[in-house]
């Protein structure tokens, strides 16, 4: 410990007078590269220095002003880097391990995780933080709260860009699987293959669904969903989605379907390609308006479940995920098609925003 | 085994030329007593010579043409009888033997049946046969299907009118808490309280809830709620429910929210009341529109569970909560608050329908 | 139906003199083909043809006097077919359907079968009924109870090798996980690689295991457990199989441990390896004595979990298990080391018992 | 957070030169009160004045010598008390705050924490600290480590007798019917009625079991258990216990059996009563040799679940817990049989010890 605190002095030293660069929110549609002040840890924080951050679909809701945060946050909640500072009260760590931290960040003491809902953190979305209610990891340098739950130290044998996507979207999208409670065998149907989706359907593979059904009208991320898992890719700009999956599942519909958009539409086509007693998992955003198709909802009297997750956070969290990697059982490096400097951050979300040249995610480094 | 099939011969002898008295539906709004033959078991079948049943909310639908079924139906779904003919196929059971069937009747042996899905057996409701797709309870005699998994044992210690609202209304309420995995200590709301809804009360005390809300108007309603467990009752014609609800929970909201009504207003009011991370457990049948508001939602990052139950039925689970009866843990013999007999059913729908003298449930003895 | 009963009548006239070959049990370590009378199909049952079988460790136990079943039996579980004969009450089948029948048979409507414990069938064991309560596969015909349960149509691309091994090893090795309750990332031993540890390490892999370590000192099988999933084979005879696994988990134990032999070695070692709050699950059949290391326990402390499962049975399972195959997930044909004629199974027996020539598993062809 | 400091500095202040009075192990049969230094509050951590106390089973072992901690070490891991000082690092707490601490005092932040496994808190058996690893409650003030996550307020409508059975006995206790995943309905039989047997058949009751069977031969806890909820109390010593469960359960055996002693002769009884797919939960903390009959254990084949749970601890246990006692779903005070003051605990140990007075809590006032 002693050795840890000399070095973090040592640290706060030479960066003290030091600031870093940070995409900050100035206001909708104003997004830009600012020179701010270093963070400093406080009790049971820790600084990184980023290494390797990512661009989410829910950055580019903040940016167009659909998800409100304030003027003057840095957004960005995706980051894998290495200790630079250590605050009081933490133990195990020492600066310099090289760390992934997952997009929520749970304290693990509240009553809502003491509970095990730790995507609550101390209320609704608590426990996302980063780029939300607390500056994010689109910066140089980035400040973890509750860092003894939420450094996840990296094994030497993963590179970052392999386990730079576990932060967010394939701890969301294998959620959708995990919180279906999917069973070997079950029948499945995923709606939309953006990159949730995409990693949803990683994740019904993972756990042993038997045929595996995405529903894609884009090409490129068509072509993709069937090397994630895809048994079939239904085109619902060319094919009846419903009638094609109960078709499929002789006339019955799935055991689990996932909604991976947030839209009216896919909802209401999750419930329809359900069978009776099944599961719809729904990882989306919603806005506007959502309602409940009583006919393929029985009347309620379909013995369905309507299950909704947040993305699991958390250092064990990202720990098992990182384990996957590993041992071969899931490989997201062909979802970062493409890859900016910090500085060229903007141009990133421009790229990411109008989906162009195929791209899927954004790898930034800064 | 010998023995049954003489008895069922000399029974089928007996009853050859027989009719029985039967409420049929003839049309909406229009029903009535009935000459129609008593029915004969096929194989796997059973007959019972019904002693009791009772008219459900789900009946006054039918009768008023707001759920369909075809004309000339006999209606009813709960019965408590005699067992008077047994078809091939069946052991265990002797003519004479007094039991309680379920408002469910699964077969045990299709795909639904064998995923655990009893109440879908077969498809969508599939499990709701009596007084939906075949001939019902509210006659002197009733054919079982599949009677093998249906026939429940009454034991001898327990009364026709202590079991025979288990057959529905407490096999529906109960499992309320039942799917929701309602964890000892949880805070519950329960949005109305009719019968469903007074049963839903009695479940969730049942299963360890700590303080439990229930949310009516109606005063002898509110007045059974506390006897069937509620800590408060509040009558949302008086007071904002939503601001009592978070007020008595701290700020944070129930861990369970109980829909017993089917109604847009209750449900949204259950997601209202429920915290991040809980469950609304859906027991009410919906028509019209029913919309999701997206704020309790928390645009679907709350991490909620939406579960819809239909009755659960089968002879194991009539066994259940039968023993349940016996060992003091349930009594709902005081929902039972008028009794006619089944010449005068007509009456008793038209009390029931129109909710006077204090009616909460009606006992019919054919 | 008409026409069932008609074709029923006729196969019926066609083969009413008719014997067939069978394998039966006249005692410890004798076994012969005899000829035997074809069985008729009562209520509910159907007789199948059958076209391919095989041979279960469990019957070199019946054969060895170590499990006891009745002279005159004719045993073996795990029957692939074509319907010959339907009884009456019986739909949605016909004479000429080509069918799997789990090892397991549940009737699907007695107290156990309706609370989900379909192997428990009547009590104890009770859904094992084919070669132990009732005649076996090993022989041309198979009558099978409660036929409506338990005929699993096989799909027109799925080849009879390709899902024997579903009836009784798939369903049971792959159960250890879904015992387990295996969450996507755990780590896993599995202890023994017979024929069923094999397909348990498949069912880890299946349901999303992070690392999967297996246990086996036979060369032969160490190779296919890697082809089956495994990461790492141990050899006990050569290595200390618990430090290993402690190394390889950071010092911590595995997540789920499996036992798939039945021994107190392999009942020791597979709690010795769990990790706190870890799930021993438990596949073997003990004989002789089994105790609990109380330091591994810790002295009942440890919130360790043991679950034992018998083979799941009924044509859901078989469904979704020939699912897995027919979507890729799974394919067990590499078990599938030896083929012989009925006429010869005694020869098959003497190979499978002294494990020579490399053998898995031995198909039957009557 | 100033306020806080500045008080926090006060207390500090005024306590510096104080020692406080505590129940010190110093060998095998060696206790008594000494005269230590009051603890300090680190970062995370708090100090609590110790207003109720009582001495668990486990305390006899350890006296005893039979489980094993460190000379010098204060032992009690039951704490009621008023807040004395507040480390660095909290929030949403002050000085003066009456507060309920588990037995099991989880950080929260660890991998075994952020899996649900917090009695296991960094390893096995980790979240028991108290009185195990660092100095415990029978004292007059006590050092909470992770304090965040371990300090339960106390509702003002409660006393301190009516909740400091929480700690441990009834968290214990009720745990038995949670891990075992009782069932509404279900038939149980609780083997041992001391402290914390008697709390698991409380625990049952709260949790919806059908028939209650508790199994104790002492006169005065056999009476207690039908206070607590049994329906029946077998005395080992006059009955066959098994027997008598079958019969009750009309040869079944029941769906769950929980041992709350932790022997051999217990353990096995268990087994015996349990119907096949049923459920031991065990609570003893066993000691010499524990083995499993094979018989009743149907040789691994009969789909039973053995689960073993240690206390859960943290603050969102309290707080549910207490929240049961506030709606008077829990009443544990006629369990107080006795009160001594701090200064006469030897006395209490040895009243405890030798179960003399029809003694089954004590409480211990500082």
């Amino acid at each position: 410990m002693a050795t840890i605190f000399q070095e973090r002095i040592q640290q706060k030293q030479m960066t003290a007078t030091s600031t870093m660069r940070a995409l900050v929110f100035r206001g909708p549609n104003q997004i830009g590269i600012e020179h701010v002040p270093i963070p400093k840890a406080g009790p049971g924080e820790a600084v990184i220095r980023v290494t390797l951050t990512t661009i989410c679909g829910t950055d580019l809701h903040i940016l167009r002003g659909e998800y409100p945060v304030k003027t003057g946050l840095i957004i960005g909640h995706e980051p894998v880097g290495i200790i630079h500072e250590l605050g009081v009260g933490l133990s195990g760590y020492k600066v310099g391990d090289r760390v992934l931290v997952g997009a929520i960040t749970p304290c693990g003491q509240c009553n809502y995780c003491l509970s095990g809902d730790w995507s609550q953190c101390g209320g609704p979305i608590g426990g996302w933080k980063f780029g939300n209610t607390i500056n994010g990891a689109q910066a140089e340098y980035l400040l973890v709260p509750n860092a003894q739950a939420n450094l996840a130290k990296i094994p030497d044998d993963l590179r970052d860009e392999q386990v730079i996507l576990l932060a967010d979207i394939a701890s969301t999208g294998i959620s959708a699987a995990e919180s279906a409670d999917l069973q070997i065998g079950d029948s499945v149907a995923i709606f939309a293959q953006g990159p949730i989706g995409l990693c949803a359907t990683a994740g019904v593979k993972l756990k042993g669904a038997s045929l595996i059904i995405a529903v894609e009208s884009d090409a490129v991320r068509a072509q993709m969903a069937k090397r994630m898992g895809a048994d079939v890719v239904l085109n619902f700009k060319e094919i009846d989605v419903i009638a094609e999956v109960k078709r499929l599942t002789d006339g019955k519909g799935v055991d689990v379907a996932i909604e991976a958009l947030g839209t009216q539409g896919t909802f209401e086509n999750a419930l329809r390609a359900l069978r009776a007693g099944g599961t719809l998992s729904s990882l989306g955003v919603y806005s506007g308006k959502l309602s409940v198709p009583l006919e393929p909802f029985a009347a309620g009297l379909g013995d369905h479940k309507i299950i909704t997750t947040l993305c699991p956070g958390g250092k064990e969290r990202m720990r098992r995920l990182m384990e996957l990697v590993r041992h071969g059982r899931l490989d997201l490096t062909l979802l970062l098609t493409h890859t900016f400097p910090l500085d060229r951050i903007t141009e990133a979300y421009k790229l990411f925003g109008e989906r162009r040249e195929g791209v899927i995610k954004v790898a930034i480094k800064p």
